[in-house]
């Protein structure tokens, strides 16, 4: 059986800028534009043609779980990737500390992006019989679980994602109890945070310094629980993460694949990228596929930087694919989604694919770019095909009949 | 309305072999380079991206009919193509003579692949109220159908495809009391077979001979009894088919299809594709669509023959296509799945198609090989996607709205 990894480079998928070329097709990428060229490419729709997708359903997509069966929610992801405790019954949500006027419009949604852990801890309180536990990952960032009786997930989100605006009401997505009851909970939360944050000893001690106070939590992105059959029983093999941010253990932990902390990989710009080569290097000796998770390439593409996006994937190619190229394993490189600087938000558009190793039809394609991959061996596929594709070039494959 | 034929080269798909060409690549076929660069060119995933066509559901789906909906069990094609008697609460098998030591270990899986009518005829008994037919096909082949109350076709395979082992018990694949009595069935039956085998007249002959005596028989592929609305009534033409190996028969009759039997088909690499190319062009003259298999392309892939699988293809090249080519008809050329000589197993490699008649888009296509066809303008069907698009070619279209 042959090993492989599987770089997703986080938004890499692009547009014409200024109508005239993708950063992929302005970067000097020589590795990846070798491996295009002794490869097989093509493009392919993570979700489906015309679907944006969110980085969370994509990278269930991506390794081969339809996100229409079994999506419980962003909040899912993220209580589980910060190891909180989390079963059937809770309600988890994504929420982050925001500064709020005493009228109580916002004036900054990520409270000057500095968060902590004692301000979390100060929330971790009961309403309604509903226990509530916060906790703190990084910057401004939290994962909230409620728990208690009569719980659900179809709410809708609090952060209203503009300055200047009060919060929204939390409102329940379908008429019944449950739903009615967890809007409820939520709202009376919102303005429990704003009571116990804005007096906190810590929010003093930041007016003081002139940082902005961290003195409301804006919940959204409910999600629930879900079981699914794990990654190695599905496929028939053993895959490990390697990823900075805390979404992507998230959605790890639910597949049940283990996730490889690496030292200075941040989940930002300042990745260290030869750190996560060598990890997945390593890996591959006990694993037989390694996810290699890039993430700063989407936040160039959301901050509308050309060239920070260009050059980024410059060092992915002189830092990431060197040491992969090495070994023997089947190498794919993709994105879970476009991220186009011209728009600064996840786009429709395919992302870029190709598959380098032992076995693959190679194509005429010379260059790895949105336009190149396009006339492809691969043509056009989906994100859920992609797993399947992998696994039955890896020799793990599963045949229908006889 | 135009006529059509589908001639379908099993396994035909391939991979670069040690790095350089695919036997298609390989292989000098002008008559099929004519037909692509003179008609339309893809690729085909017979079943999905990723998934790996067995013979049978893969047919199913180049027929139009989604394995996913209506595939009965291997046992079933086996049982309809041997031409037993075959009704609602039956189950079939395919089996095959094997020869076991006296400690039950098996020697020879194929029984040095002679097997006979008459030893089959012995083994027709009845197990627990359970009337048990055997059919002998080809070789140390046969066909098995239980008729008796309360049977199921979830049961696990006897044959544990792997010479020195003993033969594995029939488990049944659901908890439930048919499944359960199935199993029990099954194995008393194999068990009786070996009784009834070891000491019949003719496997001593064999012994005497030194041919390995035929001494026990192995259930696998348990199919159920399914209807199907036929092909003609689906579609709403005729068609036949023509085919060596008695799978293909049995899919034919599964989905009321005639099969024309043709001297010298053998389902082998010493097949009359001569007389295949003569029985189909008189086909035509009766029938709308000729479906007309070969197999031995599926062998050579299994063998690791490259230079095999090549001179086959050259061999269809200039025996078969000729003939076809002459007359009006539609022609796809097309396979059920991938067997890569490097692999020696079907893979989920997509296949190449090529459609060539009046009306087709021609494209840029010259040559028909898995990595030519990858830019033709079928870009990347699914099987299922195959039969309506040569349906609308010939005219007999199904519009979805007015």
């Amino acid at each position: 059986m042959a090993k492989a990894v599987l770089v997703v480079c986080d938004g890499l998928g692009d547009r014409p800028f200024a109508g005239g070329r993708t950063p992929l097709q302005a970067s000097s990428k020589p590795n990846i534009d070798e491996l295009a060229a002794n490869g097989i490419n093509g493009q392919m729709d993570v979700i489906s043609p015309g679907i944006v997708p969110g980085s969370d359903t994509a990278h269930l997509a991506l390794l081969g779980y339809d996100p229409y069966q079994c999506y419980p929610g962003r909040g899912t992801f993220e209580a589980l990737g910060a190891e909180m405790d989390f079963r059937e019954g809770d309600v988890a949500f994504r929420a982050n500390f925001a500064t709020v006027s005493e009228d109580g419009s916002i004036i900054d949604r990520r409270a000057g992006r500095i968060g902590s852990d004692s301000l979390a801890e100060a929330l971790n309180v009961e309403i309604d019989g509903v226990e509530i536990r916060v906790k703190h990952t990084v910057d401004h960032r939290c994962a909230v679980v409620f728990r208690g009786e009569n719980l659900s997930h179809l709410v809708s989100d609090v952060d209203p994602h503009e300055e200047g605006m009060k919060p929204r009401k939390c409102r329940p997505l379908r008429n019944d109890e449950p739903a009615v009851r967890t809007a409820n909970i939520v709202n009376k939360f919102v303005e429990l945070s704003f009571k116990i944050l804005d007096s906190h000893e810590e929010n003093r001690e930041r007016a003081e310094k002139g940082i902005p106070k961290a003195n409301i939590l804006l919940l959204r992105g409910a999600g629930t629980y879900k079981s699914v059959e794990p990654f190695e029983q599905h496929f028939g093999f053993r895959a490990c993460f390697i990823a900075g941010a805390s979404l992507y253990k998230g959605v790890a932990k639910f597949l049940g694949i283990q996730t490889i902390d690496v030292k200075g990989a941040t989940g930002r710009a300042d990745t260290n990228l030869k750190n996560k080569a060598k990890a997945a290097v390593d890996a591959l000796k006990k694993y037989d596929l390694v996810f290699l998770h890039v993430k700063a390439t989407d936040n160039f593409g959301h901050d509308g930087d050309f060239h920070g996006k260009a050059s980024m994937i410059e060092r992915i190619d002189s830092e990431l694919i060197p040491s992969l190229t090495e070994t023997d394993a089947i190498i794919t490189i993709t994105a879970d989604h476009s991220t186009p600087v011209s728009i600064r938000r996840h786009s429709a558009d395919p992302v870029p694919l190709l598959i380098n190793g032992e076995g693959v039809r190679k194509d005429d394609v010379k260059a790895y770019d949105e336009i190149s991959v396009a006339s492809g061996g691969l043509c056009r596929l989906r994100g859920l095909d992609l797993m399947p594709t992998i696994s039955d070039l890896m020799g793990f494959y599963r045949m229908f009949g006889t």
